[in-house]
Parts: structure tokens; C-alpha cells; sequence
């Protein structure tokens, strides 16, 4: 873990500069690209280039795992059907591999605890172990399941970056995720059960009261501070957070952007930032989920969604649809006119 | 203008209720997909078919004009800039050349009112006339011009479908074009000239003081009322906005979407709600501009943006950065397995 931090440093700040300057040159009047101004400042913040090259070649990774707290009732979908949905993702029938076809972003599937067996499935296999433990009862995972799903994540957005990727997107698959990302944001915001609880795919309100006690009991079972974030992942896991921290870890120690999918990317982002600060430089909220523990973790993280149309699926959905807007930022700072090439006096 | 009107129809609701309920076998939970589980059906309402083809084939039409009232001073720029821009998407150099080249959109920029001379550029060509008047001491248009403006629009739109583009976009350029767009917003949703006078490309408080009042004495000047769309156009112009018009019933009479871009379009969108109540089955708000009289505008015309990022420049950006919504809202009616196709029990 400490090598992996160290080979973490913060945006440059030079690149950011020579961009904010860059900005104003350019064919349009001063800010009027909003949002997508500063966006594209930090890109070059993140790569260390103005202009950056834009991220033509990014891919969506889909950490899929399983949950030991599922058996406490916390979801109305069966466990079988995380294994189900990586078949689904395998076989391009999924809203995440609309979304990545559409909008020309590669797909990875990841099994890093599938409580099944996945193995035929053409898929990246680095089962850590065949689900977490039950987060109700005791720690989900323990320290070493914990180092190996994260080097898992780190690894491969390593790969990932030494494949040609410039952009990689975090996705997410397992049942009953949202209960584990609730106990994480809890710890790392300070928010309470009632405030990071959320009706993940769809529950109704009895099954709403009964997922939040479960998390504020486990909360008073753990009681991991929020400066412990490999003790909050070994009591809470999932194995898809600690393989999701591990590759935000990994895509900033490879100075390339990471956009971050919804709640489950949230809860892993909060587990980043509390290893290493300076990870939050490297990465772009892609949306702001529905699910309430979400714009909790989004403020502590301190980063602004690009998209908001109250999607609640996760997959890296969310992320998948703002990628365009990362680009069209990078493209707009590299490729427009300046008021000088186009004989304008700004 | 009897003969466009005759050919809008209301949207195809057999084909919205077949969306609606294919949405409800696709493998996710029902409504994850948020907005663009709605998105997807109106775009099976417009299309009249279910599931519609993904609209990758797409258009971003640029309207440019110029307008009387900016020798009242009620923009910073000089009146050659619209002339300049002209070159300069002619050139590739602009914001929306960055984005549609981005997300494979193709741009056509058509004078249908700048004031200089633009011959020379290779663009489409149909000068309904010099300029508008100026709105602030008379008339801006003549009812022939109006009429003429909204047939170039019209026509294009009829001529880009049957060119095989299957979703047209709004742009459009002209300075001092949010004066025009401010009288046209006031007229058809009851705004005071201070609810809808915003600061367009950038302006200090004093010209925004001064512009507002511009836009107040106008209104009372004219007293157009919102059953008069043809004479509110007549009254402030401008040629774009009266193109951008005709252009949207021509999308609509097509069975086309149309992305609306910001606060011109907006306008512009009024007036052919106006005209025909059911075009507006087919328009899908790009995005919200910082303007203050686009809100204003939407709030009128019913629709709900899919991006909110704080742009304000127009040039059709703001529908372009939307487009890959739309298509990835499509795409996942379209393509997703559903629930049958992978054995999940719903």
C-alpha cells in the first residue's frame, strides 16, 4: 500500500495555470463554457499537459462482487443475480454496454468476488474470495482480503493505462452494494444511517427502515474512525470498493483522469481520499446518483456532478454518459481557434 | 405557413405506451435509468416506432443574423464579430466544431440575416436580409420577412431529413441576439423585461441596466401579444430566430427530435409553440443556459434540460453536448437484453 501511495502526487499546477490562460484566448467570451472550462483545466492539471491530449480511449471496468449481508434481507433481488448481470455484461445486453457502445468506451468486467462461479464467463477473474462476510455479525473482510482486492484494482488500471487507456471510468455490480457503501460514506462523512441510507435498486419503505438499522447497528458494531480506511473496508468491504479504491489509487499514480460512477464509486472514492488526499485531483464526478448517500460522499469528496438525470442503476452508467463531456471540455481547450488565429480582437 | 402548421401532428402514443412498457422487461430495476427511461419513450412518441432507431446520424444547424437594436449599445462586441465567427465555424475553430466533431455531430451554418457580406465562405447561403432593424424605434422585420426567414428554416429541416439525418440541433450566432430573444421570452411567457434581460455573452451592470430598459420600452412599444407569434417576430426580429422556428416545425413535421440549445433557441421555441402547440412533442431540451430568461423559456415550454453546466455561449454547444444523452437513452431502449433474454426473474 505505501508504494502504491507514494507514486501519488498532486495536479501540476503549471499545466493549470498555462490552461487558464489558454482559455481565455480562445474564440468565445471569457467563461462562457461554464463548467467544462475549469473541467478541462483540470485534465491538464491531471496530465501534466496544456493542451492534454483528449481521452479518445477510455474504458469502463466493472467491479463485480457479492455480499455477506444480503442474507439479512437488505435487497428484494436474489445474490444469483450479480453472477446473472456479468453474464448479461459478458453477452452486451446491459445499460452499461448501450451506453459504452454509444459513446465509444470499452468495456471491462472484473469478478473480485462473485459469490458463484463465473468462471466460463469471458471476463477478467480476480475472485479474492466467493463474497464478503456478513457486515451485521462481524468484519466483512480481513486485512489481507482487503490488500489483495485493492492491489486487484491498482494493477489493473495500471494495465489499463500501459493498454493505451487515457480516461478509465469505475463500474459496479453486486446485490445489496448499496448497504456497504452506506456504512462507508457514514464513516468517511460523519452522516448518520438516516441520511446515507438509500433505496439502492428499489425498496420499499419497511425494507428502507430495516437496511438502515442494519447500517447503524453495524456502524455501533465497527466504530471505525474515518482516519482507518482499511479498517473501514475490512469491516464493511465489498470486495468491488477496495478494488475500486485500489484503481482510482492507480489511475492517479498514472496521472490519468478517473470519472466516477455513483454511490458504490462514492463510498470507494471516500476510501482513496482518506488513504491519500491528493487522489481527489485525478478525479471528475460523472453524475449525481438518486441514491441519498451519494451527494453526502460527493460534498466530502468536494467534486460537482457533470450529469444529474436521477439514474440509480450504477454499472458505471452514470460515468459512461458524462465521458463525453470530459472530452468535449479537452477538445473545445485543444483544438479551438484562438481570438488571434481568428482575427478577432477579443 | 397554414401548409408547415398542417403537417404536425401530436406524438404517437401507441408507440409510447409500447416504450413504456418495454422499459419495464429491460435488465434493470424499474426507473434506474431515470429521465432517459422517459427520454427514450418520447423519442418512440416522435418517431412514431418502438423501439426507434438509435439517431446516429445527427446535425447541428447554425442560424447567424445580425440585429438592428445593437446600435443601441447593448453589447460589447462589434456587429463584425458575427461575420468573423461565421469564418471561423466555417474554419472548424469554434467551440461547437470542437464538440460536434467530439460526439459526430455534422454542423451547417446558414446566413439568413448577418450584415456583412459573407459570400465568400462556404457556407449555406440565404440572406433573407442585412440585419433586422432596429427593434427599439420601429418594427424589425416586414411579415414577408418574417415568413421568408421561417421558410429557410423550414425548407432545411425538410431537406436534412431527407438528406438521412434523424435528430436535428439548434445553433445559432448574432450578436445582441439575447436582446431579441429577451422581448420574444417576455412576450409569450408574461416575464418582466428584469426576469428575462440577462448579461448574454458577458456585460457589466451598466449595460445590463441599459439593455433591460431596452427591452421594457420595446415590449411597451410594440405590445405584441402571445397569440401573435408571427407578429412578435415581426416586432423584434430576429432573422435567426425566426429561421430556428421553421427549422423546429420542420423536425416536427418530420417526426424528428430536435435538441433545443439555450436561451435563443428557447425563444425561437415559443414562437412555434405558439404557432402549433404539438411541436413541442418533439423538442428535448439540450441544456439550461446560465441566461436567466432560459429558464424562463423552459419553465413556458414545458421541458426539462439534460444538462446543467453553467454554458452561456450559444452556437448550438449546449444541444451538442446533449446529443450523446439522447442516443445512449435510445440506445438502451433499443439494445439492452431484457429480462427473458437473460433468465432473471423480474
Amino acid at each position: 500500500m505505501e508504494e502504491y501511495l507514494a507514486r501519488i502526487g498532486p495536479a501540476d499546477e503549471a499545466a493549470m495555470r498555462a490552461a487558464t490562460e489558454r482559455q481565455l484566448r480562445l474564440t468565445k467570451p471569457a467563461g462562457s463554457l461554464g463548467v467544462l472550462e475549469e473541467l478541462s483545466v483540470r485534465v491538464a492539471g491531471m496530465t501534466g499537459v496544456c493542451p492534454p491530449a483528449v481521452p479518445t480511449a477510455a474504458v469502463v471496468t466493472v467491479f463485480a462482487a457479492d455480499h455477506g449481508v444480503h442474507a439479512q434481507g437488505v435487497s428484494p433481488w436474489p445474490q444469483e443475480v450479480t453472477a446473472a448481470m456479468l453474464a448479461n455484461f459478458a453477452g452486451g445486453g446491459a445499460a452499461v454496454n448501450a451506453f459504452a457502445a454509444n459513446n465509444r468506451v470499452d468495456v471491462r468486467v472484473v469478478d473480485v468476488g462473485v459469490a458463484s462461479d463465473v468462471d466460463e464467463l469471458d471476463i477478467v477473474h480476480a475472485k479474492v474470495r466467493a463474497g464478503t462476510r456478513d457486515l451485521s455479525v462481524g468484519k466483512a473482510l480481513t486485512a489481507d482480503e482487503v490488500q489483495a482486492a485493492v492491489a486487484v484494482g491498482f494493477e489493473l488500471a495500471c494495465q489499463l493505462v500501459l493498454d493505451g487507456y487515457q480516461c478509465l471510468l469505475t463500474g459496479d455490480m453486486g446485490i445489496a452494494n448499496t448497504t456497504a457503501s452506506a456504512a462507508l460514506i457514514a464513516t468517511f462523512s460523519g452522516g448518520t444511517a438516516d441520511e446515507v441510507t438509500g433505496r439502492g435498486t428499489g425498496i420499499d419503505d419497511a425494507t428502507l427502515a430495516h437496511k438502515t438499522e442494519i447500517v447503524r447497528a453495524a456502524l455501533a458494531l465497527h466504530e471505525v474512525p474515518a482516519s482507518e480506511p482499511l479498517g473501514a473496508l475490512a469491516a464493511y468491504g465489498g470486495l468491488e470498493h477496495a478494488a475500486l479504491a485500489g484503481y482510482i489509487l492507480g489511475a492517479a499514480a498514472n496521472k490519468v483522469p478517473v470519472i466516477l460512477d455513483g454511490v458504490i464509486a462514492g463510498a470507494a472514492a471516500l476510501v482513496a481520499q482518506a488513504l491519500e488526499p491528493a487522489v481527489i485531483d485525478y478525479c471528475i464526478a460523472g453524475h449525481r446518483s438518486a441514491e441519498p448517500g451519494h451527494a453526502v460522499a460527493l460534498k466530502t469528496l468536494g467534486l460537482q456532478p457533470l450529469v444529474d438525470l436521477d439514474l440509480r442503476l450504477g454499472e458505471g452508467t452514470g460515468a459512461v454518459l458524462a465521458y463525453p463531456i470530459v472530452t468535449c471540455a479537452v477538445r473545445a481547450l485543444a483544438e479551438m481557434a484562438t481570438f488571434e488565429d481568428a482575427g478577432i480582437e477579443a
